[in-house]
């Protein structure tokens, strides 16, 4: 498995297996390991352990892990609960170094400190654990089965090139069952259970190092540290790997069933999408899903642009894969005249060489026609990937067709899929025909387009990862108490090079009056108290001010007002501040999430956010580059590139500002929360200036 | 087929069918017509018709229709395209009421011509006609195949209750024969090609009269007259028939693709989306959808409400599922006490009582349990449907699984779905026995929580039809020129009631100062003329004109400059109007569109409506009550309820306004586009005024 973190070979691919709880009724649960290991011609040692038996099915029987007479790679779990502390002491004993627990009864029964108590005596002795309340795993690579799962009990040993690390035993290897019967080959499919050790990431990290993999797929109830889903990310985009996740858990329903399913984390949809997308996950949400995106990437060949090129032998089926094309955000161009030519010697007057081409069903009548159509298209430069829709074409037509279009996918340099509409008694043995060559086949356009499309936006995603380098190390909030005031909280952005208005934090009447002479009327007038933290609300804001007399009027006004919600030893004094006007309002905020870290969300000011929810979102940190992405995302963005006969904005500025602010929510650990809005964007060129911020930190408030 | 404005039952239940160019090759294509009427069991007469042949399996065979012994009631024609009009011209002169027409070459060739000579000659006799380039038609309610399709070469005889008519034929028996083998049941499936006489509206208006038909589908790639579709919708509301329409050529190439392919027109897509939503249809995108919604509506069980009960073998499943009838706006809520109370007495600690409920593998060991446990969901007076979702339950216990979820669902008085997660090896004859059995039977939880949800949506369209009530009947719009000023255009408006700024149209000088003074200042000056649409880039606005030598000064200025951009005589004079302040901007447009007449688009103004495309759309009239939902399905919408602290503003009173320009919209046949834009919304109790209008009639500009 090359060089992970963790070396799981010997678990992937053991020399020896105990089977302790094994069963003597070959069609039991308990029963199946061995029934599984001995179907799939494992070459290693089997040792079942079982007091009650002297022998399985020819094989020496023992009574425990104590007394086999060597030290297994594996050991497989079945037994009850309350036996497995004792099953994995003695493993601790001798040494094994992985245990794969089938047995339920632990966290999700609520029993986590019987879990808790097991992984300390595991750990304690190093021996890793897989489960417990999991199915185990095959490899078949090298076709071993670890597992009780009835979905293996078949010859068919769908070997392929997708990994796949499931959380659920039910659903991960029933959606492998599927996915194999409909042509998808896999290399490994392991199943996590509780993860009381060893989890869904461990295995993805390890997966990634295997090059032959082409697409990781994971089924994830929750996690408990984010940032190593994202070192996993970020490990399989460095080599082109795609990373297909079904992140359950969205609903609120299922959030609670989650909880009561797993001890895990659901976390917020928002955050996961934002993660997903900006560290490049594809996000899945159904078994479908699954089998689709494992039939197309199962291929290795991947498309340089998102450019389709469709054919079809009946009009209608051809109009729905460009509908569906366009829906996935693919694109149907036009094709190059030659190939135009070459397509419309082959087909009848009512077919057409436009992009999707009509062969029509007269195809079927002119076997060269066909197979050189469809190499036309291929060949065309302005064409990244195709498609054939092939619709009712039975009997030996039928045949010839599958026969041309298994040659085409294996000739062709590009993506190539098929999307048959037919049913199994009619064309049941062209369909097979396809599968078993390998050709990614499908029977819904929709389902076709969409996996076409992921293959572009994977293809897509790896060509550049953002990057943020800064030097600054340690953090200044620490300094501060938890609740900032507006001036404290400009401090730390000024810190970190944000732009602020111009602004002095004065103690008395004296230095407010003198403050305003020196920065210039109008100003503003702000009583500071990390108590009162909505100014305007609480009436203790005085903006405009035009003379000395008007900033004593206030001073008096707003400090009277300030002393009926807080005592005086709780107001740092006035801030007096420039009135700064002409910017379009911008905010940009901070949230640190359980699992993720800081979350960064930008958007333009005032109803943009509060009524039209109208934000991007990211994990900090982000490039300048990012940011300008994460700006030009919003829907609002016309107004900041100049809409309705408006200037240009500041976006170059706005997005350092962006940049500036995610720095500094990576490195002080301890913000909880930030705001900065309004933030002022002035014309391009003019540069942006925060006008109020906010800043919480972590702890009790 | 009861009482539609056509009778099709000659053509759908044919006492005797002649077949023109029929071969003695049973397996061409010109040869299957007559193997499907036999292995279908016709047992109406058969005559076939080819001068080659005095007898084709056991038929006597005839030369032409001219010979045959009786009328027939059905020709079908399967010739080459130019012997078609003279088979026609025969069956014309036999008084034959529908000829069926296979044959090609027609519009779908460019040959427009020669399908219209065709369609002349059948009007004038009263033959209609089904095609050309068609793939016929099957009734399985009296087992008749019409046609070639290959999908019917079958022992299948899939009877149920969808009725599906679709223009292409290659798709329709396609996904007909996917969808028939996955356990849909239908009762008609009917192919039009060209629809150059009868199509796709013309049988759903039919269908829609039976009322054994639970679920009407309708291929479309275009239709020429709009207002026919909507008739069919508001037919099929009245008897809470469900429409589902997969209309083809959303996306650009596409359209061209049918341009090409038919000679119909696409339409454009967000109106159809409007029509859809607005009459009643559910919008489908592929077979697949065809395939699912068949399951579902094939039972005739409809939900009160969109709450579903969850049941699974897999936690994991049941999460999946959860999450999809989120994404599909379902609910999954909490169940009663006792219900969980019944549950938790047969599952295991580590299941779950909680909706989606958890009933875990171990449900296969108490026989009793499952059963019950469902039945306990599906009384919680808080369901309206339920879905159990099954993973790897195999063998005898599988078997028994299935067994109690076909008992389940024919018992069930809720609608009752079943998503078992398996491959075929491991699970086929469970899946069988299911299907076989009438469950709708899923393999993927997001299918069938949005089949589920489209259950719940069309019993949600039947509550209410939206009434709009008129008197007048005659439009206005016939005295005013092509381009309305903006004058002229308010006057429209006013006619219909809607509130317009207080404003004269003056000659001269003198009576601008007099109504300046009339109208109180401060006043607008506008210059009229119908060369001048946009007004304020030509500089012929002045606002807030505060005296009558303000009038004075910008009469003179504004003349000028209209005299540069127009004659003299072009000028209608200039327009003294009230400044009005304090309204939120809204805009209502009326766009006509070439198949469905005119549309209302309503949004918030400014850069809503510009930046945020933040429109909501209907087709005219709309009542106060419809109008109001368009107001609420805006995103700016809570602007207008009372976001940020600012007053509710008078909803009611633009909800007429809307209603009213709707009305005008239907009656002014000669209506090309109206844009009343800004309208000032109040606050509430304090109405609103149309600031300014524009108005266009069809034709020449």
């Amino acid at each position: 498995m090359g060089n992970s973190t963790l070396d799981i070979k010997r678990l992937m691919e053991p020399g020896s297996v105990a089977i302790v709880g094994a069963s003597a009724n070959m069609e039991s649960i308990s029963g199946r390991p061995l029934k599984l290991l001995k179907r799939y011609n494992y070459k290693g040692k089997i040792y079942p352990v079982n007091p009650k038996y002297k022998e399985i099915d020819g094989l020496a029987c023992y009574p425990d892990v104590a007394s086999l007479p060597e030290t297994p790679d594996v050991v497989l779990v079945g037994v009850r609960a309350e036996l497995v502390p004792q099953v994995i002491k003695q493993s601790v004993q001798r040494g094994v170094p992985f245990a794969v627990i089938f047995s339920s009864g632990f966290a999700e029964s609520d029993n986590q400190q019987a879990q808790d108590e097991l992984i300390d005596i595991a750990k304690r002795g190093g021996t890793r654990i897989l489960g417990p309340n999991c199915q185990g795993l095959v490899n078949f690579v090298s076709s071993i089965p670890l597992s009780f799962s009835a979905s293996l009990d078949s010859d068919a040993r769908p070997k392929g090139h997708v990994a796949y690390v499931s959380q659920s035993g039910a659903f991960g290897f029933a959606s492998f069952a599927m996915a194999a019967e409909r042509g998808v080959g896999f290399r490994y499919v392991v199943t996590t259970g509780n993860q009381a050790d060893l989890d869904v990431i461990d295995f993805g990290m390890a997966f990634a190092d295997d090059p032959e993999v082409r697409l990781l797929v994971m089924y994830m109830e929750g996690i408990k540290d984010g940032n190593r889903f994202i070192d996993l990310l970020s490990k399989a985009r460095k080599r082109n790997l795609p990373v297909a996740v079904l992140k359950v858990g969205r609903s609120p329903t299922a959030q609670e069933a989650v909880r009561s399913h797993t001890a895990a984390l659901a976390g917020d949809e928002a955050v996961w999408r934002t993660i997903f997308k900006q560290y490049g996950a594809i996000e899945i949400e159904d078994a479908q899903d699954i089998v689709d995106l494992g039939k197309i990437f199962g291929s290795p060949k991947r498309p340089k642009g998102r450019r389709l090129g469709i054919l079809t032998t009946s009009g209608g089926g051809g109009i729905i894969m460009a509908d569906r094309a366009y829906d996935e955000g693919l694109e149907v161009p036009e094709l190059p005249d030659d190939a135009k030519k070459k397509i419309e010697e082959h087909i009848p007057p009512f077919g057409s060489s436009r992009n999707p081409v009509d062969l029509t069903a007269q195809v079927i009548n002119e076997p060269e026609g066909f197979a050189s159509s469809v190499e036309a298209v291929i060949e065309s430069p302005n064409i990244d990937m195709v498609t054939v829709v092939v619709s009712m074409i039975t009997g030996e037509s039928g045949y010839r067709v599958a026969q041309d279009i298994k040659n085409i996918f294996h000739k062709s340099p590009k993506p190539f899929a098929c999307c048959w509409l037919i049913n199994r008694e009619q064309g049941g043995r062209f369909l097979d025909y396809l599968r078993e060559g390998g050709v990614p086949l499908f029977q819904s356009p929709r389902r076709c387009a969409w996996a076409m499309s992921k293959l572009y936006e994977s293809s897509r995603m790896f060509e550049e990862e953002d990057k943020v380098e800064f030097k600054r190390r340690t953090g200044v909030l620490k300094d501060y108490p938890a609740r900032l005031t507006e001036y404290e909280a400009k401090q730390v952005l000024a810190a970190y090079g944000v732009p602020i208005t111009r602004e002095r934090l004065c103690e008395n009447l004296n230095d407010a009056l003198e403050a305003a002479d020196e920065i210039g009327y109008p100003v503003a007038l702000k009583v500071m108290s990390p108590d009162i933290l909505h100014k305007t609300d609480a009436g203790v804001v005085a903006l405009n001010l035009r003379s000395q007399e008007e900033v004593r009027n206030a001073y008096g006004r707003l400090m009277e007002k300030a002393s009926k919600v807080t005592a005086r030893e709780n107001i740092h004094g006035v801030l007096i501040q420039e009135m700064v006007t002409g910017g379009l309002e911008f905010m940009i905020g901070v949230k640190r999430d359980e699992l993720f870290g800081p979350i960064v969300a930008v958007g333009l000011g005032g109803i943009y956010v509060e009524v039209l929810k109208d934000v991007s979102l990211r994990r900090a940190p982000v490039s300048k580059k990012e940011a300008e992405k994460m700006i030009e995302e919003l829907k609002g963005y016309p107004l900041l590139a100049g809409a309705r006969g408006q200037n240009k904005k500041d976006i170059g500025a706005l997005a350092e500002a962006i940049e500036k602010i995610s720095i500094l929510a990576s490195i002080e650990e301890d913000l909880q929360e930030l705001d900065a809005n309004p933030v002022f964007v002035f014309d391009e060129g003019y540069g942006i200036k925060a006008i109020d911020a906010m800043i919480l930190r972590r702890g009790p408030q």
